[in-house]
């Protein structure tokens, strides 16, 4: 008897039940992610104004290659001795830190005024895994609550899932957040004995809002931050693509009293596929009332048990790109920010010529990042995606994939950094035909 | 007024306590992994046979580029068309699951007869990734448990802690796991009202025993797990590094019930910094009765949470290596493998040259892997470690480090992996030394 058939005769196979796995995989929070990932895929033909992925302009393989002499080279620096160190950087385990926290820390010094002890940076296998460490640190028990503006990017959903954290909506409203309700949700979550330690947001061009906060409002939301004695989780990853207007600070930058925690990406500003991200976590620690290090210092012990560390050889790759750039990203991506805006101005300026006012569509104009959000006098479902995709050729984000309860149901989320303005003419004039044919139907 | 004045004179700072983080932060698993992996960075001229790392060989920088070009080829395939498929797959965020199952999918079946559908494998961020993935489903609430041969590898307990999953030790015993202990404490669990999910263990050369199960014994403990209804989770870091035996096979080549759900590293095998690991999770899941795809399926949407996908930079790295190999690892692991193996007797016959019978020193005898555990008279705890690092400079690790509850007070782990017999001379005189001085002491 074979030891194949003597185990298939004896032994009675598994099956997996999902009601008994963890409750976050019937969340549609996790099911989002996966339907946005790959509804582009499945329609190939179809205009997809879904994908919030950055443009990869003139990328080459060879960049790749490039960047990580840079990086070598840099850290060789002409001896024997860098040499090994390059090479053991390289090819070990490295901290669980990183091994370009001091290359990141000057990138930040130089594009948004943010001067940290590279200490307390964390390298991270893309800003969700940032998020993760972030929310796991701070959901200590079952009493304890994110606050995060509503709608909001589904990965800080999902990680909030992930960890059991609930999440408590806080509007949006006109101005990227509406710090009344995040006064009054504050106040409510601790009247119902829970612990609301964060608000997360995006302060520039919001994904899926587009919305940015304006400088007033930043300042007020940090003095509300102090009084209500929460952490602000800032994630930043579309900060450089305005389209004209002066960059605003981050909250970062002008915090002065460890309030806010950051999350950076290079993923939308130098390479997608290099999965580096980074959180500064600056916050004093105390155990038993002594001081015990920093946040960063904790989310390093979490990291330890989640990858390790972040690839080395991605962080030198990223090393490199920043080195080569003499740390001004914002700079570097001068000409994909223009083109960013010039994708945005001609997506607002093809919904002005196919819905001409007066119109039961209507959008909001933000001045930069890739999303826009176009609300329609139809329920804009799922189903109705599938629709749109296979009889009109056009892919779009149902808003309602952003809301952890109600809303979003007529609006949608357009993304312009992947297409072309001759892509963004195409999918518009489908996506007017889909407006048509719905209206037909009303 | 400044911003900067105006912020800390309005506003106060942050302090957080660990009281109110995460439970794991405080936890002796997440401690154990930073001092494990700092220890001999702060005692730079010790002898440290501490860390399980593997040794780099002949690695050169260049051979990354190498690797990179071989995996670019084989996309581009000599087409426009795949080189521009090249040139996305590198530049863009990737399918969750991966870009290289394929080529990770050929290699299980040329060197473990092992053979699945791609499908049902995950790249991950080292094997620390996949375990996270497989914990966090699989711990849908406080009722559900983890079994561990113990004592256990940090990354299963600390991965358990993050998931808020117990762990319940199960005697690894001589034979590497010790079954009538697993089907005691199952049975004990269900009797105290828990659901045992799966047992983890390392069939071959485990971290930090250095024991590996024989043949029998791997058909007894798939039956039993058959038998129990539970599934096994197999880690595979060490199986090529056998000491002239015959390799033995896996116990997911053995496994006609998808009852394994197999773990798999390329960190020891070919290039650590790539931060390259699997799982191959082919267990099917029903929703209400009905098929709703594999386990691989659910842990996809679980790490689109955690790391979105695996660097597709470092998955092409090792994607090439394993073009460049013939997908034939354990070949090519060749000279590694008797390297690991000379060490290892040198390791052994060092300790029966300085700890002639009787001694009151005593040691296992693994037939291959990196690690073997020393017992000693005496307790070998962190302090005896800092005293041995400062004053005998040579580093081991305390065996309590990988016991849940209390164990291994008496025995210390020492590695071998990244030593040179010379080295592995002048640690052992540095812990003969050692052992002198505390016996004089008692």
């Amino acid at each position: 008897m074979t030891e194949a058939s003597h185990a298939s005769t004896a032994r009675p196979g598994t099956v997996l039940d999902l009601a008994d796995l963890h409750g976050s995989l019937s969340d549609p929070a996790l099911l989002s992610m996966n339907l946005l990932n790959e509804v582009s895929e499945r329609y190939p033909d179809a205009v997809s104004f879904a994908p919030g992925r950055p443009d990869p302009g003139g990328f080459a393989i060879e960049d790749v290659h490039r960047y990580l002499r840079a990086w070598t080279e840099h850290v060789t620096d002409g001896t024997d001795q860098g040499a090994e160190t390059a090479r053991n950087r390289l090819y070990q385990y490295g901290r669980t830190k990183g091994v370009i926290q001091d290359l990141v820390a000057r990138n930040l010094a130089t594009d948004e005024n943010i001067h940290v002890d590279p200490e307390t940076i964390l390298v991270t296998v893309g800003c969700q895994e940032a998020m993760v460490l972030v929310l796991r640190a701070l959901r200590a028990d079952e009493h304890d609550v994110l606050l995060a503006t509503s709608p909001s990017y589904v990965g800080i959903t999902g990680a909030a899932r992930l960890v059991d954290l609930p999440v408590v909506p806080v509007d949006s409203g006109t101005a990227g957040i509406d710090l009344d309700d995040l006064a009054a949700k504050v106040k409510g979550a601790r009247e119902a004995g829970l612990r609301p330690r964060a608000c997360y947001l995006v302060p520039d061009f919001a994904n899926p809002t587009g919305l940015s906060l304006d400088v007033p409002t930043r300042h007020r939301l940090l003095d509300l931050a102090a009084e209500l004695d929460i952490l602000i989780i800032e994630d930043n990853p579309y900060g450089f693509f305005g389209d004209g207007a002066a960059p605003k600070p981050t909250l970062k930058s002008l915090d002065s009293g460890h309030r806010v925690v950051y999350l950076g990406s290079y993923a939308k500003t130098l390479l997608p596929g290099a999965r580096i991200g980074f959180v500064v976590a600056d916050q004093p620690v105390v155990r038993g009332g002594e001081t015990a290090g920093t946040l960063a210092d904790e989310l390093s012990k979490i990291k330890s048990m989640i990858t390790v560390n972040t690839p080395p050889i991605a962080q030198a790759v990223i090393g490199g790109a920043l080195l080569e750039n003499d740390f001004a990203l914002r700079e570097a991506n001068r000409d994909a920010t223009a083109r960013y805006g010039e994708r945005l101005r001609h997506l607002l300026d093809g919904l002005a010529a196919r819905f001409p006012t007066p119109s039961p569509v209507g959008w909001n104009r933000p001045d930069g990042g890739f999303f826009l959000v176009v609300t329609v006098p139809f329920v804009a479902d799922d189903d109705l995606l599938a629709y749109s995709a296979k009889r009109h050729k056009v892919i779009w984000t149902p808003m309602h994939h952003f809301y952890a309860a109600e809303g979003g149901a007529r609006q949608l989320r357009l993304s312009l950094s992947s297409l072309t303005p001759e892509k963004i003419d195409l999918g518009l004039d489908r996506f007017a035909a889909l407006v048509t044919d719905l209206l037909e139907r009303t």
